[in-house]
C-alpha cells in the first residue's frame, strides 16, 4: 500500500460527541480504503480528565484552550463537539485560521449564527461539513437511493418522530456540562435543535425543501435544579416539538420530537408515502428498512422488511458478510469516509454548513410559529 | 332459557355498513348472553338489489322509502346505514316517532345538524348510539381499562393515523352509490368525516376533550369524472387531513387521515405515551396491544405485545379459546352487545348522539382550521 | 334468488368444535353464494344443556343418542363432534346410513380405525370430509396457491409448531366431558392427534407425502387427578411431540407440538424453504404471510409482510375491504362453502377421509418411532 | 491513569476471523476499563497480502509460518484463525511453547483431536479460550443472567435455528482459502461444525447438558467443482444438519443448521421455554431479547420486545447511551475484555478449552446419528 496522505485532527470537546468522532477517524481508517490518513492530532477540553480521554484514544497532544487548538500550525481538520452556544465562535475562528471544519449539529443556535458560520467557511474556501450523523446509517442511505431512482413516485406525505423519554422524572437537574442540553443558553433550543433538527435534515435530503411549518411546543416541567447555581431555575427550553409542514413538491407532513415519550429511548423515525411506493426507517432497528412497492404482484404485495447487510446495501461491503449487523457509531466511520472521499475527489460530502443551514431555517421558524401560533414560511 | 323480549330492527341502507349491522345482530345473539333479542323485521332501500339482501339475511320484509319504515308500528329500533347527508333528516324523524335509534358515524354532515339530532333524541327521550365501531375491538378496549386504572399517569403526548391508499389513482370517479364518500354534497366532507373522526372519537374517549386545533388539509386530485352526470367535476372533499391538538389535559397530539398513503389499506393507528407507561394499537394487527410499561424491572423492560385473545381480555371470554383471533366484524357485534345491556341495565352504550357531538365538533373546527390557517379552540 | 336446495345438519356433539361448526352453516350461508341451503335440523348430546344448545344457534330438534341421529331420514350431513373414540364408530354407522360426513380430526384413534371409516365412505359413496379447518385460513390457501405456482422451487426445509402452554399445572386434572384431550382413552393420544395432526395435514398438503420420521415423545407431568375417578392416574397422553422428517421430495424438516410452550396458546406455525423463495406462517397472526422471494430486485429484497384481506386473495372477496381482517372461525365458514361448492361441482373438498387417513398414518408412525427410538418409514 | 501491562498478541491467520479478532484487540482498549493492553505484535500468513493486512492494522511484524510464530519469545497470545484443520496443530505447538490461546470454533475436527488440545493447555497450564463469540451479544448475556436467575423455572423446550442460504447455487465451487468451510478436509465437517457447533454452544451454556440427539444430515448438492483441482468434486461435508436432543434437565430441543434457507443470511435463533418464562433471540435483530413472563399481571401479559440497550443491560455501559444499538464485530470485543479480564481476576472466560470440548462432542455424536440413524448419547 502506498503511504497516505496525513490529515492531523484537533478535536475541540470529548464528550459523548468527541467519543463517537474519534473512534471514528480510527475505524474510517481500518475499515475504508481512503486516501487520507486522519492523525489524532490534539484533544482540547478544559475538564480534569481530558488528558486521560487522550490517552485512552491515543491523541498526541493536549489543549485546554480552543484558540489555541484553531491557531495550531499543525491541525489541519478541527472537529467541533462542543455545546451549541460555542459552534459559530469556534467554526468561525476555525475558518479564518484555514482549518477545514467538521461540525457536531445543529449548525448553531439559530439561523443568523448559522449564516455567518456559511459565509466564514465560504470566504476561506474551506472544507467544512455539519455532522448529521443519521442520513449514513445504511439503511437510510439506502432509502435515499430508492427515492432518487424514481421508486416511490410523487410523494404525498411523509411522518418524521424522535422520541426519547430521560427527562421526564422533574428531579433532573438541568445545566452543568453534563446537561448543557436542557439550558436554553448552551443549547439554543431544546428538542427542535437537538433531535427536530435531525428529522428535519433527513426530510429536506429526502423529500426537498419545506415550504412552511405550523408548530406546537410545550415545556412540561417549568422549573429544575440548575447544575451550575444549584438553584431551582426556569426551564426555558422546548421539552417537545410538534409541527404540520407542507413541501415545495406539495406533499405533507408531520413531526413531533419530545424527551417525554414513555417505551421509546431514541425512536428516529421517518415514513415516506409516495404515489408507487412507501418506506419508513426506525432508529431502534438500524439495520432494517420497510419498502412498499405498489408495483409488485398483487397476491405477494406487501412491505419488504429489508435487512440492509448485504453487500450492494451503502457501506455494507466494507463490514462484515450477509445477515450481520452494525451499530450506531458506525454512521460517523461513514461520516469519515464521506467527507475524506470528498476531499479526494472535490466533492464535497453532505450537509455542508451551507446545506446545514436550510435545516436551521426551519428549526427557527419551527420555534416561532410555536410562540405566535401562525404558520411560517420559510424564507 | 327463559323467553327473550324481541327487539325489532328496521335497517335504512343496506350497503357494506348495512351488511355489517346486519350480521353484528345474528351474531350477537348467538355469542353473547342477551336480555333482548334481536328480530331482522325490515330492511329500506331503494336499489333493485335490496330484496335479494333481505332474503340472503333474512329480513322479514322490505321498504323502498326510509319515511314509510320509520313510519312502522312493528319497528323498535332504526338503525341508519345510509350517506351522511341523511343521517339528520332520518334521525330526527325516528326519534320523534319514538324509535330508538342506532346510526353510523360520523353522527352528521356537522355540528348544526349534529346539535339538532341530539335535541330530537333527548326530548324524544329514546335510546341512541353512533357507531364508532373501533371502540369495541377487544384491544381498543383493554386500551381503555388501562388508561382508566390509571396504568399510564399523566398523559403527555398521543399519535392518531388513518390511513388508505385507495383513491390515489385520479381515473377512480367519485359519487353515485358506489362512490358517495368522495362526494361532499353526500358526505360532508372527505377523510375528516369518515377517517378522522374515528381517530377523534377514539382519542377522546381515552384522554379527554381537544382544547384546540391546527389543521391543514389537501385535495390532490382536483377533478374527478361524477358518476351521476358523467362529467369531470371539481373533487369538494379533502383527501387529507392533519392536524395537531391541544387537549385539556395538557397533552400534545398529532392527526393524520389520508387515502394516499401506499401500502396502508386501512391503518387505523393510536399510540399515547403517559408518565408511567404507554400504549399503541394498530387496527392491521388488531388483536395486538403494544404496551410499555416504566415499572417494569428494568433488565426486562420492553414493549409488550399482548395477543388479546384471553378469556379475562374484554369481550373475548364470549368468542373461542386464548390465541384465537377475531375480526373486524366483531366489533359490530360488540356494539350491538354493548346497546342491548345499556337497555336493559338503563345505562346508555357509548358513544350516544350527544357523545358523538363532541367529535363532530372537533370535525368542523379541524376543517374550519384548513380553510383559515389558524388555531380554532373547540366550541 | 332461486329457491336453493336445503340439506339437513345433523350435528353430533356440541362442545367447541360443536360451536364452531354450527356458526360456520348459518355464515356461509350470509356470506357465500352458495349452491345448497344447510339447515340446522338436529344437534345430539347426552349433557343437560344440548337443549339450550339447541335453542341459542336454532336446531329444530334435539337427540340424545348418536344412533338416533344417524337413523333419521330428514338427515343429510352427519357433522361428528365428538371425542376421537367415537369418530369410527359413528362415522361408520352413518356412512352405512347413506349421509354425508364431515368429522372433525384426527380422522380416528389411529389408522387402523381411519382405513375402516375410509373404507365405510368409499363403499357406501358418500361425500366425506375432515375438519383440518387451518388450510382454509386465506394466508394459508395463499401459502398453498404460492407452491402450487411453483414460486418455490424445490423445497429443501420446512419446519412445523404448534406450541400451547395450558398444562403446564400439575393441578389440572384430566378426562371428563371438558378434558377428554388429557385422556388417552378419548382422544387416543396427546398432542400427536390434537395439533401435530394438523401440522402433518398442512406439511402434507403443502409439500407432499413423509417418507420418514424419527421421533421423541415426553409425558412431563407423570400424574393427574382423574375427573371420573377423583383420583390420582396416571397420564397416558404425550405433553409434547417432536420429530424429524424427510419427505418424498427430498425435503427435512422438524416437526414439535407441546403444551408446554409458556407464551404461546395456539401457536400453528410453519416455514417452507425452497430455491427461489420462502414463506412462513403464524396462527397468532393468521391474516399475514411472510413471503420471501429471491427473484425480487437485490437492494429492496426482504420478507414480505402480506396482509392477506385484499379481495384477490382466498376468499377474501367474501367478507369486508382491504385492510380488515378475519379470525379463526371463518376457516369453518370457509370449510363448508368449499364443502357445499364440491358437492355443486362433483369435486370433493380435501381432505377426504383418504387424504386424512395419511396425516394418521404419519401420527402413527410418530408414535411409534416415539416407543422405540427408531426412524420410522410412512407404509 | 496508571501504565497497564501489554500483552502481545501473534495472529495466525488473516481472513475474515483475522480481521474480528483484531478489530476486537484494538476497541477493547478504546472503550473497556482493561488491566492489560493488547499489543498487535505479529500477524502470520501464506498469502500474498499478509503485509498490507499489516500495515491496515497496525502490526507491528509478518511471519510466513505459523511455527515460527509459535516460537518467538515476545508473543503473549496465540490467536487461531485459522481453518479447522489446523486449530489442534498449532494450538498444541503454542501451548507447548507456553502462549496463553484463543482460537477461533469448533475446538477441532472432531472430539478426539479436541481431547488432545486439552490435554495440552492443561498440562501446560496456559490461559485459553473458544471464539464462541455470540454468547458475549448483550442480548443473549442477558438470556442468561435471566435464567440463571431462575426466572424460567423448569425447562421444557427449547429450539435451536442457524439458517443461511449462500450455497444453493450448484455453481459456487469448494475448497481453497475462499472456500474451505465447504472442503470437509479443511472443515472436518460442513454446517454442523461451522454452524450447528455455535447452537450447541449456547444451548449448553443456556441449558445443561445435551444427554442424546437423533440427526439427520444432507448434502443437497452432490459434486460442486473443486478450487484446488479445478475438477468436480464430489461434495463430502454436510449442507444441512437437524437433530433432536433431549437434555439432561429433562427438557427436549430441535436443532437445525443450513445454508439452504432462502431469505436467512444469518439467522442463529434460539427459543427456551420454562415453565414460569420464556425467551428468544435473533441474530438478525441482534439487540432485542423476546421475553415473556408468565407471572407478568394476565391483562397486560405479552412478550417483552427488550432492547438491549440500556446501562444496566451486560456490557452496555461500555457503549453509547440507551436507543442506541450495537453490532456483530462488538461480540468479539466483549470477548476480548472479557478474556483480560478473566487473566487479572484468575477467573478464566468461557468457554475454555475443556468447555468447548462438551460441544465438539456433540457435533461428533450429531455426525455419528446422522450416519446411523440411531440415537447417540454424549459420552
Amino acid at each position: 500500500m502506498a503511504e497516505k496522505k496525513k490529515l492531523n485532527i484537533g478535536l475541540a470537546g470529548y464528550g459523548f460527541m468527541g467519543r463517537t468522532h474519534t473512534n471514528a477517524y480510527i475505524q474510517a481508517d481500518h475499515f475504508f480504503d481512503l486516501k487520507f490518513k486522519p492523525v489524532l492530532k490534539a484533544v482540547c477540553g478544559r475538564g480534569d480528565n481530558v488528558q486521560d480521554f487522550a490517552s485512552q484514544w491515543g491523541f498526541e497532544s493536549v489543549e485546554r484552550d480552543w484558540r489555541r487548538l484553531v491557531e495550531r500550525k499543525d491541525i489541519d481538520i478541527v472537529d467541533i463537539c462542543l455545546p451549541n452556544r460555542l459552534h459559530a465562535e469556534v467554526a468561525i475562528a476555525a475558518a479564518n485560521a484555514g482549518k477545514m471544519i467538521i461540525c457536531e449539529k445543529p449548525l448553531a443556535m439559530n439561523a443568523v449564527q448559522g449564516a455567518a458560520m456559511v459565509d466564514a467557511v465560504e470566504k476561506n474556501k474551506v472544507a467544512n461539513l455539519v455532522s448529521y450523523n443519521y442520513r449514513r446509517i445504511p439503511a437510510v442511505a439506502l432509502a435515499k437511493k430508492i427515492i432518487e431512482e424514481g421508486r416511490l413516485g410523487k410523494i404525498f406525505h411523509s411522518r418524521h418522530l424522535f422520541l426519547q423519554d430521560w427527562t421526564i422524572s422533574s428531579d433532573l437537574p438541568q445545566g452543568g456540562t453534563a446537561l448543557w442540553r436542557l439550558d436554553a443558553n448552551e443549547a439554543g433550543s431544546g428538542v427542535t435543535g437537538d433531535l427536530l433538527a435531525h428529522n428535519i435534515d433527513t426530510a429536506i435530503w429526502l423529500n426537498g425543501p419545506v415550504e412552511k411549518v405550523s408548530a406546537i411546543t410545550e415545556t412540561f416541567v417549568k422549573e429544575r435544579k440548575h447544575n451550575l447555581s444549584g438553584r431551582m431555575e426556569k426551564v426555558s427550553i422546548d421539552d417537545a416539538s410538534l409541527f404540520l409542514a407542507k413541501f415545495a413538491n406539495g406533499s405533507l407532513a408531520t413531526f413531533e420530537a419530545t424527551r417525554y415519550a414513555r417505551g421509546h429511548k431514541a425512536k428516529f423515525y421517518f415514513e415516506l408515502n409516495g404515489e408507487k411506493a412507501s418506506l419508513s426507517w426506525d432508529l431502534h432497528d438500524l439495520n432494517r428498512l420497510q419498502f412498499f412497492n405498489h408495483e409488485d404482484e398483487g397476491i405477494v404485495r406487501g412491505w419488504h422488511s429489508i435487512h440492509v447487510t448485504d453487500g450492494e446495501h451503502p457501506y455494507m461491503d466494507k463490514w462484515w458478510v450477509p445477515g450481520l449487523q452494525i451499530g450506531y457509531e458506525h454512521s460517523f466511520v461513514h461520516q469519515v469516509a464521506d467527507f475524506l472521499d470528498g476531499l479526494y475527489k472535490g466533492q464535497p460530502a453532505s450537509p455542508t454548513f451551507s446545506e446545514a443551514l436550510e435545516t436551521q431555517k426551519v428549526c427557527d421558524a419551527v420555534l416561532e410559529s410555536g410562540k405566535t401560533g401562525r404558520w411560517v414560511t420559510i424564507g
